[in-house]
């Protein structure tokens, strides 16, 4: 059906304006996750997260309903905490290395 | 730190802008649903799905990587189809309700 196809190519943009924003945010979220890491904060930060997820459920206008809300957002910031969680650990096993390689040398 | 407080602002402000987006989504997967639905085409097609996700992976420019992309549009469709099924089912309970009450007078 055309009119289908039609609605689809609009979904298709919607998306991909999505996962733009989804890796703006996630860029945001490494700029937050190193400068905790340099003022020795912890990553995880579970009152900011009740904050945002509480926030977004505020401003919800649905069709989407809160815990599909809940359910969307709780993962956007899983997602965000893991590339936080993987850049941290490559820079400490890059420092980590660098340590090793200067004591060799 | 005030440069946290800053990047968490800018954070909410994308949020709220993936929120509208997403609700946006949401109201295009209803009518798409409600035209399968006066179509009788079932609601679920691995292929239009197969198709998003591996597009929006081709699209992506990171830092989120492929396996994030997967994951969180996997989601996003999940919600969408749960929205259509639901407003099938209230519209199916609707209409059975109007047989009955029409039976009953």
């Amino acid at each position: 059906m055309m009119e289908i196809e039609h609605w689809r190519s609009e979904i298709d943009e919607i998306d991909a304006e999505i996962l733009r924003l989804l890796n703006m945010r996630a860029r945001l979220a490494l700029k937050v996750g190193a400068l905790k890491r340099s003022a020795r904060l912890p990553f995880c930060d579970p009152d900011r997260e009740r904050y945002v997820l509480r926030r977004l459920q505020d401003i919800n206008t649905g069709p989407l309903d809160h815990r599909a809300v809940y359910k969307l957002f709780r993962r956007i910031i899983g997602e965000s905490r893991r590339i936080q969680t993987n850049v941290a650990q490559t820079n400490i096993a890059q420092r980590t290395d660098f340590v090793r390689s200067t004591k060799v040398s």
